[in-house]
């Protein structure tokens, strides 16, 4: 079957991207002696995410308790669930613990520490945790340099039922940086605020064995991560039009796209109408703040070779608007209607979230295989 | 159960609400003398979209071919399919058709007649279409005084396999509109360009029974629909920040939320972290160029009363980030981790398009159902 005869909007996938992205990353991390720790929260499919696992000892991380549920029913037993612990997810952690899951959680402040234990004291259980570290002002995390952070250390080491692994931090302003010096540098910041975080706890006496890192951004620019433990990283495997502009990889290393069709012409205003709107596209528009504004995306032909200068400009629903840069016409007679063409995602997170499957190719348009996309917490 | 006891992210629907939004654009219209033919795109629920069709002898409008299938399957004929059809879509409307499915296409092309009449032909049956309509220079569509309007009326009359029902036009530019009164001018002009365009086909001998407009601000402030058969409008059922920041609605009539879940602070940068990112809430930030910008959302108590001043200013996959607006303190004593608060939508289609369920409530917390909704093509 050949993505001509598909019906569209669809995601597709180039596994032959992927398996090059993945194999230049874990070489990355091998060069600097880190484990990588993958994070599944882009992929959401336990073949692709065994793929980024291949070769490395360490688990995995996720952004859902129903990724952990998923890849742990598919094999995967070291879970990081990296998103701060709130109690009403408790049972569904602990019912994975019981099932044999090592499954860590997160958190900043003593309320989550209380909580987290007062919860396994009931199961009789005891759940390992990460103290989550601010590197970059992103979100949540205690910053650095908190003396709070040797204090929450001792309360989780004090309390039954919860014991204290390391630190975490996610650079996730990197996505933000405005060129690849601020990505290094913010690389290296991430670096050493975990390691000082890690620091203060070992001054006081606590063990950190994890010292966990990790954006796409930050590890392919990383060039030395003495004193980090794993590094956690996800994008890395589809890679996108915000990871490119930021000169983190290549248009052409970009694995995702969206298949779409012609579906009518606006020849007086330059447009060509597509049937993939924000529900194929999402509603992503990273690359805004970007030196090259990609709008919803770069157009392909079927065989995902960048036709230069058209991307879709605006999305409705279930439509987009595929326009020329610079306002330049189109040549009409290569886009009749039902025209299948792809567009490359500005997030690929975001663009996959909306598909419950990819179509995956090996290169070019020839299909070898469907496989399914987990969405829902 | 209550919706203190439900884990988040998860969406919520007052179905109290939704039955004042849906009885009261059934009277607005009553009053118009012209039925409602209400658009299935955002609620993707049968049982709201037939609380939208009750008292209302026409059919309904979909934006997917799964929406067709899913309605039809559900106990509806009559089915308006409203994004420009493609071949590659028509043996699925065909098989609908088969199976006793009252379906009718739109399109504005020829290229497309030709199409749908050959795969008709080839079928043994015959396809209704309606001719899109530009009537703002949104999407899709002739413009009102093309005067191809009319020989494509005279191409679908002569072709087999393809029947003329009329026109189909939406004033999608209402949702960026500036005032109530521009508004009521694009209505006037939405029903205007439907009327003419019917009236270009009739001058030449054709027929156009169906003059169909509808966008849920122009059908809100319609005050005189003469010459339009029916209105179709979706997001009304709902209502969000969108329609509130136009004047369409009340914030107080908004139906959909998303509960989610304290997971920390940051008391320094003034923020309160939930467990609701873009997953939950979508990239949506369509009050952005609003005069009141609501960031990616408005914070209201668990019973949905809005907390004043309280956003959701930055949002990441699984985190999103309150502020108070103008940077003002939090009671923090208010917030502690696991406090559950409802967000308040910018776009209901966009929000609810990231849910498989809702969380049915009749005013307040109580949860009275949990109902499906459907997703993809």
């Amino acid at each position: 079957m050949n993505l001509v005869s598909l019906e569209t909007p669809c995601l597709v996938l180039d596994k032959k991207k992927v398996r090059a992205n993945i194999t230049k990353m874990q070489e990355h991390l091998k060069d600097l002696d880190v484990p990588l720790r993958p994070h599944g929260k882009t992929v959401k499919n336990i073949d692709i995410l065994k793929m980024a696992l291949s070769r490395q000892a360490q688990g995995i991380t996720v952004s859902t308790v129903k990724e952990a549920e998923y890849n742990f029913k598919n094999g995967i037993r070291d879970i990081i669930y990296a998103v701060g612990i709130v109690p009403i997810k408790l049972n569904r952690i602990i019912s994975l613990q019981e099932q044999g899951a090592h499954i860590v959680l997160i958190l900043d402040s003593k309320q989550q520490a209380e909580h987290v234990a007062e919860k396994a004291r009931e199961a009789g259980t005891r759940i390992p945790v990460l103290i989550e570290i601010d590197s970059d002002g992103h979100r949540s995390g205690l910053a650095p340099d908190d003396p709070f952070i040797a204090e929450l250390g001792r309360i989780i080491e004090e309390e039954d039922g919860i014991s204290l692994r390391g630190v975490l931090t996610h650079a996730g302003e990197s996505y933000h940086c405005k060129s690849v010096e601020e990505i290094k540098m913010l690389s290296v910041k991430e670096r050493d605020h975990a390691v000082q975080a890690a620091e203060s706890l070992r001054s006081c006496g606590l063990a950190s064995p994890v010292v966990s890192v990790g954006s796409t951004p930050t590890a392919v620019f990383a060039e030395d991560l003495t004193g980090v433990t794993e590094v956690r990283a996800g994008v890395f495997m589809f890679y996108d039009l915000v990871m490119s502009g930021l000169g983190v990889c290549s248009v052409d290393e970009i694995a995702l796209s969206v298949l779409a069709s012609v579906i009518g012409h606006q020849k007086d205003r330059s447009w060509i109408i597509i049937d993939a709107g924000w529900t194929a596209l999402s509603k992503d528009r990273g690359t805004a703040e970007q030196t090259i504004d990609q709008g919803f995306g770069l157009v392909c032909d079927i065989e995902g070779r960048v036709i230069p200068d058209l991307l879709v400009s605006e999305v409705n629903q279930e439509h987009g608007i595929i326009i020329r840069r610079g306002g330049g016409t189109i040549e009409w007679d290569r886009f009749p209607v039902g025209t299948k063409v792809r567009v490359l995602p500005n997030h690929a997170c975001a663009t996959s979230e909306m598909h419950e499957r990819y179509t995956v190719v090996d290169a070019g348009s020839e299909v070898t295989d469907i496989i399914p996309r987990i969405r829902g917490w």
